[in-house]
């Protein structure tokens, strides 16, 4: 078995009102030293495979196909082998 | 400036619908070797102080306060000292 955690975050230019809407209910909650706040999502995925460079090779694809949007969206992936 | 990389994932036994959805998904498009799917939320938070101790005793409110909610879901940071 092989687990993959996928990080998927904006890129840099890209308008984040999630962020914005968390880091002004920070702002309302006290935290005066917050200043930027960016959300992105996080993927933990389990493959029965332990051939890794497929597994590459389809977490790639799955991350340009459905878990980001390229356009907006960067994304890395570490893999890391598991014993169950 | 503090940047903090905070992972809220879901409980080992809560249910997790949305990961269910992306793995039905991923079998749809032909990734056969997926055997699970979990999704979190991962969230940079910039901080514009230099006093960690008083950067990490917010922050740990902040998880339980607002970026998490402690009944179902995990929470784990890290702090880097950031030039900018």
């Amino acid at each position: 078995m092989i687990h993959a955690k996928v990080h998927v975050t904006l890129k840099p230019d890209v308008m984040d009102p999630q962020g914005l809407a968390v880091k002004n209910a920070l702002e309302s909650l006290d935290y005066k030293t917050v200043s930027r706040v960016s959300i992105g999502k996080y993927f933990l995925v389990d493959f029965d495979s332990s051939d890794r460079e497929a597994v590459e090779a389809d977490l790639e694809k799955m991350c340009k196909q459905l878990l980001s949007n390229p356009v907006i969206e960067n994304y890395r992936y570490q893999l890391e082998d598991g014993t169950q």
